[in-house]
C-alpha cells in the first residue's frame, strides 16, 4: 500500500468531508435490511397466494399450520424492520425510548397483519382483472405465478397499508424493490381501487398523491406524474401536498402516455398511447394521438 | 402472540377465503423453480457462447467434455421443469400418469437440445447485428458478454423453441426473467427473424402474435402491441388469435414508438421515435413525429 | 443419453460451429466477474456513503479503520478486474506480459482510488439535487438509501472515472449493472456535471458522447441518443465519433422525451414530455407537445 | 490441456477400470443427500426440543403451528430420503415400481413420525441422566443445547427407529453424521435403554448388536465391540449375527475401556478405565486396572 | 396428510408433553448463535494470527486498519452473544432489565478485548511448544495454519477468559466447537499455563477444575478427569467443587493415559501411554505400563 | 468505541507484538484455501468413485465427458493450490519467479493427475478390505458412500501422492481435513499398502515415517507413534528422521493400542486392544492385555 492510497484514506476519513453523506447511527440501531424485507415480501406472498409461493404442498389439512408459522415469522421480522425504519431518521437518543419503540413497532406489525385478509381480497380482484385484460394470459395461476404486475401491485398494496400506519421509509423500500424487479414504480402513498391491472408495465410511474378508481387498466410506460410543485420561501419544494392526477373508474390508459398534475380523468375514459395530458379529461372521452399525415418524407 | 394475530390466522385459514388464490398442488408435483430455470439459462449460455459463460478456460481440446456435461445436466433439469410446467395447470390425478409425463417431458427436452446448433447460429447473427448497429460497441466479445439485448434475445429464442414444442408456462417464465433483468419484454410466442437487435432496450414490448422479419433493429421503449381484442359471449377476451403487427425485413423503429394491431410494416421502413402507429406502413416509408413548431411558449 | 443427444454434443463441439461465438481465453486469464464487480460497487458505496452502506455502526472514532480496510480491499479487487478487462480482448500471449499488466492494473486502481474524494463530493451534489427536486423525498438519508437514481449515478461516476483511465470493458459492465437494477442506462463515456438528478428513471438512456451541464434534471424515459451515424467504406458504423446531444446548465427534461443527434440544448431550457427533438433548442426555451385538440372522437 | 491429461482422461473413462467403484444409478434415482439428512435431523431436533432448535420464539400459543409445519416438511423430506435409500442398492428397474416405492416410503415416514412422542420422552430421560451425571452441567438447557452426547444419542434414537422400520442405508448415514460431529459412533442397530449418558464421548464405539440397559453411563473412548466373527465357506464374515456385549442396568464404564464379544455385564457393575474385558462381568462388580507398582523407573 | 400425522401433531403440541424439553424464551431473547460464535472465533484468529486467518495481504502499513475493523466487529458480535448467554437461563422478565443487560454485556466484551494482547502472547508460546515438540512440524506457519491443537487451545484460551468474566454458556459452546472440530475437549474452567501443546489430540479430555503448569505436553487420548464426585442430600452431584488433577511444569503425558481425581502430578514427570493413574505422581517420576510378558499365546 | 478498545487496537497493531505470529505474505500470494481444497477432494472423489460422489446420473455414455470436465477443473484448482503451498513458506520475492512457479505447479498437478488410475485401483482394494472386515457392512456401495475410513484413506492416498511430488503444506492440510471429519489422523508421509482398513477409526494416529504392509486392519484409537526423538545441539528435535513402526502384511491391531518407535511388527501378528508396545513383535504373534485377575474389589 503506497503513499497515494494512505493519503486518500486519510482524506476520506476527515469528518468535514463525510459529515453530510454519512449516516449517524448508533451501533444498536440496525439499518433496515433489504434481505429481510425480501423475506417479508416472500412471507406475505406465501400467505396471500398459498401454494404458488412458499410451500407448494400446502392443502386444506395443513393450511392452518403454514399460515400460523408464516404469520408468526412475518410479525417478528416486520416488527424489527418497522423499528429500524423508525430509528432511521430519528435524531433522539434511541436507548432511552427502546421499550417504547419496541412496543409501538409490534403494535403496528399486528395492525398490518390484521389487514392481510382484506389485502388478499383486493389482490384477488387484481388477478381477475389481469386475466380478463390479457388474451395472452392462459390461467389465473399463470397470472399469479409469473406476471410482473401482480408482483408490483402486491408490493404496493403491502407498502400502502404500512404507510397508512405511519411506518417511515420501509414502504418506500418495498415499492422500490418491485420497481427494480419489474420497472413499475408505484409510490406507496398512491390510492388505488380494486381490479387494477398493468400490462407489461416497464416504465409505469404512479406518483405519491395519485388516486385511481376501480377497474383501471394501464399499459407500459404510463406516467401519473406531477406537473410542477410549489416552492417554499427558501426555494425548496413543499413536501406532501397533492400534485398528481385523480383517475376515475373503468379507465384505460395506453402505453407511454403521460398524465400530469392534479387533473381529473373521468369514468370510462380511454386515453391512447404516447399522449401528454395535463388538463381534465371528461368521463367517457376517447383520446388519441393526432394521426400522422402520412407524409412519408425523409426523417 | 395476541388474540388479534390468532384471529387473523384463523380467518386466513378458512378455505372459502383462499380457495381462489391457492394453488391446488399435490406434494409430488414440484412447482417450476425460478432458481433451476436460471441454471438452465446459464447452461444454455455456456453452450451457446462457450468461454463467455461457464468455464472461461474451455478450448479446442476440452470443448467436447464441457459441451457433453452441460448438455447432460441441461437435459436433466429441463426435463424436470417441463414436467413441472405440464403439471402446473393440470387438474387430473398426477400419479396415474407419472411415467407417461416423465417420458414426454424427456422427449421434449431432447427435441429442444437438438435445436441448440440452430439457435446458436441465429444468435450469432444477432451478435453481428448488435455490433454493426451500435458505434459504441467495441467488439463482438463486449456485445456477447454485457449487452442486455443479447440476454433478452437469447432467452426469447430458447423460450420460443420450447413453446413450439408445446411446453406450457416455462417459456413465459424464461422471457419474464429476461424482462426483469433487462426491461425487454418479448413474448415467447412472437416470431423473430435473424440479425435482430435492440439498442438499450428498456421498455420494449413485443406481443404474442407479432412477426418480425430479418435484420430488424429497434430502440428502447418500442411497443409491438395489440390495439384491441374481440371478446367472447361472456365478455372475456378470446385467447390466442392474431392481434399484433407484422414487421418486414430491414426495418428500423426508433425509441418509444408504439405500433399497434394486426398492421403490416413493409420492408425497409424507418419509423421515427415517439410515434403511435395503428395503420399499415408501406415498404420503404420513413415516418417521423410532426415537427414541433418552435412555438417556445410557456408550458 | 440417447443418440440424438450424443449427436448434438458432437455437432456443438465442432470448432467451425463455435469459433465465432467462443471466447478465446487462456486458463490464467480470469474473465471479469459480475460478482466481484458487485462487491466493488458495494465497497465504493461504503466509502462514499458511510453508515448507509457497509457497517452501519461506523462513527468518528472508527471511520479511519473502516475506510482503510475498504480501500485496501477495493484496490485489490479492482486491480484484478482491471487486469481481467485488459486481457478480455487482448490477442497477445498473456503470460509474457504478466508482470507488466499486473503493475499497470494496480497503478490504474491506485489512480482511481485517489479520485474517490472528488467522486464523493460530486455525488453529494447529486443527493442535494434529488432531494430538492422531489417533493416525495423525506430526507437526504432516504434519497441515499433507496433512490434508484443515486445508484445509477454512483455507478456512472465510478465507471466514468475508470473509463478516463482507459480501463476497457469494466466501466460498461458497471453501468449495465445499474441499468439492470434501475432501468437507467448511462454510457460511461458520457460527461455529466454536478447536481444531476433523474426522477423515477426507468427507460432513461444517455449515450456515449452526450455532455450534460450542471444542475440538470431528467424524468423517466428520457433519451439522449444518436440520430444516425456515418458508415465507413465497408458499411460499418465508424466507432467513437461524437453523435449525442450537449445539454446546458439548469435544464429540465420531462418524461419520455427523445433528444437526438449532436444538437445543443441551451441553458435553462425546459423540455416537456413525450417530445422528439432533433434540432437545437435555445437557452431558456420551454417546449411542449402540441395540445391535443380535444377532439374526443373514437380512437 | 496436454497429452498426459488427455490420456489419463481416456484411461479413467474405460469401463473395465471403473466398473467396480462406480454407482450404477439411473438418473431418476436421486442419491441420498447428506444436506437433506442434515435438515431432517434439524427438523427432528426442532420438534423434540422446541425453542432450543428451530424457532426460538415458539410458545404455548404457537406450538401447534410450528409442530404442524415441521412435521409436514419432515414427512416430505424423509419420504424422499427413504426412497433414495431403498433405491441405493436395488438392482431392479426402478421405473416399473415407482409408485409402489413412493407409497411404501411415505408409509414408513408416517410410521416414524408417530414414534416421535416416544422418542421425545426417551430423550428427556437422557437429558436428566446427563445433567445428574456431570457436576459441570449447569442446567438442563445447557445439556440440551451444547452437549455432544445429546446430539449423538438423538441421532441414534432417530436412526434406530428408522432401522426398525427396515429403512436401508439412511440410518447409518444419520449416525455417521453424529460420529463425525461428536466422535461418538453408535451403530443404529444397537438397543439402548432410557437414561443413557456419555460424558465427553470422543472415541466411543457401540456395535451393531450391542444391548444396553437402563441408566447406563459411559465415558470417552469406551468400546462395545466384537471380539471376532465367524466366516462363511468363502472366508467372508457372516453378516448380521450377534457379536457384541449385553450391558445391564445402572452400569458405569470409565474412559477408554474396551468390552468385547457377546459377553454380559451384570446390573450395577462399575468398569474402571483403560480395561480390556472379554469375559462376563457379574452384577455389582467393580473392576479396575491393576495398580501400577510405583516402580518409577525409566520408561 | 393423513390422520396419523394429524394426531401426532396434536400429541406433540400438548404442553404437558413438551414442557420439560422446551426452551422458555420470549421472542426478543435471541438464542446464542453457533454461526455468530464461529465468526467470533474467526475474527479472534484474524487478530491473534494476522495474515494466516482473515485478510492474507495485511502488512505493516495496513495492520492498524484491519485490527481496528476486526476489533469493532468482534466487540459488537461478542456483546450480543454475551447478552444471549445471560438471557439463556434467566427466568426473570427480560424486558425490564434490557438496558442493564445491554450495558453489562458490552462492558464484559470490552474487558475481554483488552485481554487479547495477553492471549496472543500466550498462544505464541503454545506455537513454539508445538513446533519444538513435533519433528513432523516444518515451520511455525504450518503449526499455526493447520495444527488442530492450536485451534483447540485458541478456543480454550478465548473461552477461559470469557468464563473468568462470568459469561455463562458461551465459553462452553466455544470449546465444544473446537471439540467437534478437533476431538479435543478442554473445559473452559481449566487453568493452563504457557507453552502448552497437544500432539494429534483426538480424544483428549481436560476437566473443569484441572490445573496445568508451564511447558506441558500431551498426546492423543489423554484424560484429566474426575474420579468420583460427592452427591448432595438428594443424590445429585454437587456442582462446582474441585475434582480434577493438578499437573506440574514440564510434564509429558503419553497417549491414551487417564489421570483421575484431585491428585497431583509433580514437575517433570513423564507418564507413559495407556495408563490409569489415580494417585499422586512425584516430581520427576517416569511411569510406564507394565511390560507385556511376551506370552504370545492365543488371544 | 471507548478508550479501552482504542488502546487495545493500538497495542495489537504494534509490529513488535505481532511480528512472530503474523504471516508475511505479499498480496499476490493467495493463501492455500480450505474451501478450494475441499472442492479438490470432492472432485477427486467424483473421479475415483463416479456416481457415488459428483453427478449421480453418470453412465457409460457420459463417463468420458464427466471425467474430462472434472480432470480439467481438478488440474486448474490443484495447480493454484500447489503454487499457494510453495509460496507459503517462501521468503524470496515471489514476483521474480512467478512464471517459473506457475509452470512448476502445473507440471506437478499433471503428474498427480496421471496417478489417479493407480490411486483408484488401490482404493478399490481398501473398499474390499473394509467390506470383508466388517460384518455390519451391507454392500460395497455402503462402504464407499458412508464409511469414514474410506474418506480418511482417500485423503491420505491423495495427500501421499502429492507429498511424493514434493508439494509442501497442501498434503498436510488434506489429511487434517480428514482428521477433523473422521478423527483419523494419518500423516501424508506414511507408507501404506493395499487392502488397508480401519474400523470406526476415531483416535487413530499414523505417524510420518510409519510403514504399513498389505492387508492390514486397525480399529479405533490405535497409535503408530514415535517413542522419542533425538534433539540437535540446540535442544530442538531433528526433523525428518525415521521414528515410527514398520507393520508387516496381514496384521490386525485392536482398539486403543499404542505401538511406538522404530520397531517391527511381523507379518500376520495380532495385537490385542489397549496395549502399549515398544519392542518388536514377531511374525504370527498374538498379543493380549494381561487378564484382569477378577479381583472385583473396590475401585
Amino acid at each position: 500500500m503506497n503513499n497515494e492510497l494512505l493519503n486518500t484514506i486519510k482524506k476520506l476519513s476527515q469528518s468535514e468531508g463525510y459529515k453530510d453523506v454519512c449516516h449517524k447511527q448508533g451501533k444498536n440501531d440496525p439499518m433496515p435490511s433489504i434481505d429481510v424485507l425480501k423475506e417479508i415480501v416472500q412471507l406475505s406472498r406465501s400467505i396471500l397466494f398459498p401454494g404458488y409461493f412458499g410451500d407448494a404442498g400446502v392443502n386444506n389439512n395443513t393450511m392452518l399450520y403454514h399460515i400460523g408459522v408464516n404469520i408468526d415469522r412475518l410479525h417478528l421480522l416486520l416488527s424489527q424492520q418497522i423499528k429500524a425504519g423508525m430509528c432511521f431518521n430519528s435524531s433522539s437518543d434511541e436507548s432511552t425510548a427502546c421499550n417504547e419503540i419496541d412496543n409501538k413497532s409490534k403494535d403496528i406489525a399486528t395492525a398490518f397483519v390484521t389487514q392481510l385478509p382484506d389485502i388478499r381480497e383486493k389482490l384477488h380482484t387484481d388477478v381477475i382483472a389481469a386475466y380478463n385484460g390479457d388474451p395472452a394470459a392462459k390461467s389465473f395461476g399463470e397470472v399469479i405465478f409469473c406476471y410482473p404486475s401482480i408482483r408490483a401491485i402486491s408490493n404496493y398494496r403491502i407498502a400502502h397499508a404500512l404507510l397508512q400506519l405511519d411506518v417511515p421509509l420501509i414502504p418506500r423500500i418495498i415499492t422500490e424493490m418491485a420497481h427494480s424487479e419489474t420497472g413499475i414504480d408505484i409510490h406507496p402513498g398512491a390510492t388505488i381501487g380494486s381490479y387494477f391491472t398493468i400490462d407489461h408495465g416497464t416504465g409505469v410511474v404512479i406518483g405519491e398523491t395519485a388516486i385511481i378508481g376501480t377497474n383501471v387498466k394501464m399499459y407500459q410506460g404510463v406516467t401519473l406524474g406531477a406537473k410542477s410543485f410549489p416552492l417554499d420561501a427558501d426555494g425548496n419544494p413543499i413536501k406532501g401536498i397533492s400534485r398528481h392526477p385523480r383517475i376515475g373508474d373503468n379507465v384505460i390508459i395506453y402505453s407511454n402516455s403521460t398524465i400530469l398534475g392534479t387533473i381529473k380523468v373521468g369514468d370510462g375514459a380511454v386515453i391512447g398511447g404516447n399522449l401528454w395530458i395535463d388538463t381534465d379529461v371528461p368521463a367517457g372521452a376517447k383520446l388519441a394521438q393526432k394521426k400522422i399525415d402520412k407524409s412519408f418524407g425523409d426523417k
